[in-house]
């Protein structure tokens, strides 16, 4: 279930969650368009199950993606276009990112069926 | 290490997050002045390590806040404070909202340095 199109649909826990912290540079330069990309990539990657995003107007965004497994996520991370792209995201994109890798243990929503 | 106020600041893994997606509904009733109460009660928590947070024009958003351990999480669950908070979050001041308890395995970051 859900009630928002930017909220995750996931399945009941234990699945992982990485969540990928960033603050952006002033430059553009393909950003929006790599980012779409990505994120059209990613959702087709195996393991994937969902992801979500908020950036404030200063320019700091979370992102999380929620995964199968550790192998998913290590996957993807190799994969050969998103390598690519975070060497962009590193030269151009971000002033810096951090990137947390967690296991989900346990969720709940407000509304009660929400997750 | 941390290069923007907004990024949290954590030791290394394992450690717990605790990330909470909500859309914000179009009510105030003193959300901004109970938010700040929170966070400010949050931080002085046992277990607490750290918090960061993002939200979307459109009102989506996500905070993710950091603990040391599960106890430390659920101990701030139970707080009445935050219970009260919680309550008039469901009434008044969320569409919806996500929590997912994760354990933090791994994590790094750019700059190199940042984590």
């Amino acid at each position: 279930m859900t009630n928002h199109e930017d909220a995750a649909e996931t399945p009941q826990a234990a699945y992982y969650a990485v969540i990928f912290t960033s603050l952006r540079s002033k430059q553009d330069n393909g950003y929006e368009e790599t980012a779409r990309r990505m994120l059209a990539l990613a959702s087709r990657q195996p393991g994937f199950l969902s992801v979500e995003s908020a950036r404030d107007k200063d320019g700091f965004g979370i992102t999380v993606s929620y995964w199968k497994d550790l192998d998913a996520i290590k996957a993807w991370q190799k994969n050969i276009e998103h390598m690519e792209a975070q060497i962009l995201g590193r030269e151009q994109w971000y002033e810096f990112y951090n990137v947390r890798i967690c296991k989900v243990e346990k969720e709940y929503g407000f509304p009660a069926d929400k997750l």
